[in-house]
């Protein structure tokens, strides 16, 4: 299931990257610069856009990486417009295009690390369900929050993506 | 890894019980009712916290039912108080107990059709990753993030829970 959750996630940042898009929009209809959107914050003492889209990113391709043993180059978090937030996310979108289910084939028993967790480790399986699958998603809709609480039009369907639904039976 | 996955969001249900808790003793800290809180919202076109907190449950709960075929009872969505949704809460993770994970075997291939759907229907695979769990973060986190923005002193590790760390290798 790594790689169907791994294209699921890939597919979010798709739909963040339109979000990012649509804020741009709104911004310009109300004759605002744009630029105000990534420091916008839902509480002072939380990250603001920016940041969120930026961890966002990370979560996902570091998870890549851990799982699979590929390396991920790091990114040094200067993006400020949402232009450059959006080459952000679809940087990692082209990350992820490069995986395949082979990749995660010794996913669950892998032994993953992060510097600040100082020698502690998680396995594959406890990492990706315990920590980076609940992080991407924080980040992901607190994105999408900050954007929603400012006026930008989205709705579920945004946040969704297309699903593969299915005819009904004849 | 449905097995992981729902004991995932269980552990995820348990700490919203916790913030729900903790956003009841911010308002009695600050002398105000904490009947406040059910009604609050990032938007005035968003549902507030008691449907986030109410949609949050019924999409693991479904999940659950669905994947598994084991029934669910409907809840009738008329929580209007903190201890209110803490209990509906409570009886979702109640509801979640009672699974083990045999009664997942034959998810990924099951028929899953929500009577809004009109007929069409998704894989109990597809259901799961491109619907469930998105759905089912989507309303945590924006739940917490409505307590967030209000002032309730919620953070990272309130979010994430207890994670399965090993200590470091000898």
């Amino acid at each position: 299931m790594y790689t169907e959750t791994f294209s699921q996630m890939k597919k979010q940042l798709g739909q963040l990257d339109k979000w990012l898009g649509t804020a741009a929009e709104h911004a310009r209809g109300k004759s605002f610069d744009p630029i105000v959107f990534p420091a916008l914050r839902l509480a002072p003492d939380q990250f603001p856009l920016a940041r969120q889209v930026q961890i966002c990113c990370d979560t996902v391709k570091l998870a890549a990486s851990y799982l699979s043993g590929k390396p991920a180059e790091p990114q040094p978090d200067t993006e400020q417009s949402i232009e450059e937030l959006q080459t952000r996310v679809r940087s990692v979108i082209s990350y992820l295009d490069g995986f395949s289910a082979e990749d995660f084939a010794g996913a669950a028993t892998r032994v993953v690390s992060q510097p600040r967790w100082k020698g502690e480790w998680m396995t594959g399986a406890d990492y990706f369900v315990q920590h980076a699958l609940p992080n991407f998603f924080f980040h992901l809709t607190t994105a999408y929050a900050i954007l929603r609480h400012n006026g930008v039009a989205l709705g579920k369907r945004d946040y969704l993506g297309a699903q593969t639904k299915r005819p009904p039976a004849a």
